[in-house]
């Protein structure tokens, strides 16, 4: 199949306002689905369970007449692991485990010190008490976005974790049950849409309200998940994934071909990038791909997402090459070449670094550890993987001994004042020792 | 001065509800806000330099002709200084060491660990680029708020940082550019409003392009940074900033009025509560607030929000006080009793922690060391304090050994390929070992 990728080369004049082109992503701002959401949202808060079942059998065709219809229980989840097959109840196992043990490790202790005179500071750090996952449902359902979703809340010590996935017609997907027991989900509903998002984080009779939403879904999901935002937390909202591959020329073309393709075949919005000072090595994979995408069952997805949003980079150097990887703050980049521990130390932005020729994404999207829940379209400029950190919170701790609090005082009282606030002046004051 | 201010018993039937209805604050959404900021983003980003100075004249009444008009240099933020008094100076510099040596504690390293078959997993943790910092203008200019913004954002080791504060009709608080100058700000532009969010968002000829935009302001610049949020990181948008004090009864009540006033009299908004199971002590607080206020300049400020927003709550134990603090999820929480140490382990949600009869609120705002940009109106059930932590970034590292690839991409594939990923499953069996 012949594929018509865009190729670019840092040579061009116009070079740094193409990259920039086919960077660019605006994601869909449409006044008809803020105002629908604006709407369920409103509906939900006001009238609880009875909105919740209203919109749950127009939107998912069911016929639910009790909010209780719409819980699953854990028992009910260890049911649906009994009906997956063991090999992938054993790989869900094995790749919960190694989310767990990477995890365990971005755990935050509480700390705090004392000062000579007495004063102890510190931070306190503690758990959120209950957080919302939500998984989307119907075809594309994915077990691993559970296991992703779930594991730093539960590493983190949140206590209650409560899942909202639909059933559409009623269709339960039971690996992705399998995979919420095995993260150790305590209730999912079957809930879904900007309705669900609304249940979390107002509550309902039967829906508890939670301290932060988290995890991935359509427009209308995103939009509530925005609307709701300061009543509860929330994740960062995704654009479509990408991929950009540097490689030094000398990894099998197939390879590259197919991570290419990985990434392409989540949808027609998702990009992949290959970067290669290489010219000859990029026209091998070109040629692996037009030959590869034949076997793929989702060529169509792929053809149009590498058509549309891919391209090959032609750059001097590897040094340039890594320029330009800190200029794109890739949500996966993957460093296919000899060395990767010494070019890695150039890059300043990146969702996820795979190094090497035997790394690739896929591995980190299931199993190798670290989530795969990360930055898009650029903002691992300042943004971070989901991580245990999203559901921990810090409080400050001040903790003045009478001799450090009267020492404070003669710092704060004149800033209070510089500030014409002087009830924080006179109430630092009053802590003034007499003796001083 | 007679103060009406509400008083609330646990004992109350209706007690849950009359709290909810104390604590409610809903954030004002104003279509013509929101149509005004839409219009001067829009303006900036796509004119750059130009708009700016078009609204910064229209709207801070100046007479800029060229952008470079706009800049206060390094140099000048020193000279400023030098127009301080030196008291206000020295206290200013004993304040930021104190903020920076608590932040210090605050940065995290990166870190690795390898597998038994070779394969690296880590988190590589960086500084932003740039930052931009919002300082309002005006009245009420805050030199205290430039510390406590800039002072995590260089712990982290933000290489640029850019600050931006109104000088409307041209006045300059010379305080501020000083705060500037010792928090270490690398250059100041005076512009303020909508305008200046967007400039900093999107860069123009003049302004850089920042990653992340933190401080506060008016509706309009908390508009404008939840609408470029995506395009650059943002803080939280602040409420109101509210203060719980819990007493035992044992604490001078004339220290407590004081407590409560320095938080009333930020603004009408503000909310000061307290709370003790001692009824005759609250009595006693109340006759010291309604002697004190007469005392002080913002008084006028200080009745209205004790009286649209402050409270006295009567709980029967120091137990249900901690449990009524942690529905409330304050700002800030006065523990002012004995033993706070052993009170606080109770406490699950508060932004800062201020322990004991020697920490009032004020020695934390200036200069006790912990920042003091807190999570307001309940948000501290899911969000910290402004830290060192929103200024570094984290990128996962992933580096599979050949041995280590083999075995992931068979817990991998099965994965894939339950979710109908066929491309990431063949991308991860490439890596299978032959002799697997």
């Amino acid at each position: 199949m012949n594929l018509n990728i865009r190729e670019l080369s840092s040579e061009s004049a116009d070079f740094r306002s193409e990259l920039e082109g086919l960077l660019a992503w605006d994601s869909v701002s449409d006044d008809a689905v803020q105002k629908a959401v604006t709407e369920i949202v409103e509906q939900v808060r006001v009238k609880g369970d009875e909105a919740v079942i209203d919109y749950t059998n127009r939107f998912d065709r069911r016929q639910v007449s009790a909010a209780t219809e719409l819980v699953i229980s854990r028992d009910e989840l260890a049911k649906a692991k009994e009906r997956v097959s063991p090999e992938l109840v054993a790989s869900l196992e094995a790749a919960a485990k190694r989310v767990f043990d990477y995890h365990e490790r971005q755990k935050q202790p509480s700390w705090q010190y004392q000062e000579e005179d007495g004063t102890v500071l510190g931070q306190k750090v503690t758990p959120l008490d209950r957080v919302g996952v939500y998984v989307p449902g119907g075809k594309a359902a994915y077990p691993s976005s559970v296991l992703m979703n779930v594991m730093p809340a539960k590493v983190a010590g949140v206590e209650d974790i409560v899942m909202v996935v639909p059933t559409p017609d009623g269709f339960v997907n039971d690996i992705v049950l399998a995979a919420a027991y095995i993260a150790g989900v305590d209730r999912v509903f079957t809930i879904g849409g900007a309705q669900a998002v609304a249940a979390l984080a107002y509550g309902t009779e039967t829906i508890p309200k939670v301290d932060k939403i988290v995890g991935p879904g359509n427009i209308y999901v995103a939009t509530a998940k925005k609307m709701v935002f300061g009543v509860v937390g929330i994740d960062m909202i995704a654009g479509p994934s990408e991929i950009l591959v540097v490689c030094d020329g000398k990894t099998n073309p197939d390879w590259i071909a197919m991570d290419l393709f990985s990434q392409a075949e989540h949808d027609e919005d998702a990009q992949s990038i290959l970067i290669s000072p290489d010219a000859a090595f990029i026209k091998e994979v070109k040629a692996s791909m037009e030959r590869l995408v034949e076997t793929q069952s989702r060529k169509d997805i792929i053809k149009v997402s590498l058509e549309e949003r891919g391209a090959f980079v032609h750059v001097k150097d590897m040094d340039e090459a890594m320029d330009i990887a800190n200029i794109v703050a890739a949500e996966h980049l993957e460093l296919s070449m000899d060395e990767p521990e010494k070019w890695a130390e150039k890059i300043r932005h990146a969702g996820a670094i795979f190094m090497g020729r035997h790394t690739p994404e896929a591995l980190g999207d299931y199993c190798a550890g670290p989530n795969h829940v990360l930055p898009t379209s650029g903002t691992a400029r300042f943004s971070s993987p989901l991580g245990v950190y999203d559901f921990q919170k810090r409080s400050s701790i001040i903790y003045c001994s009478p001799e450090g609090a009267s020492s404070l005082a003669k710092i704060a009282s004149p800033l209070a004042r510089g500030e014409s606030l002087e009830a924080h002046a006179m109430s630092a004051e009053y802590r003034l020792l007499k003796e001083d």
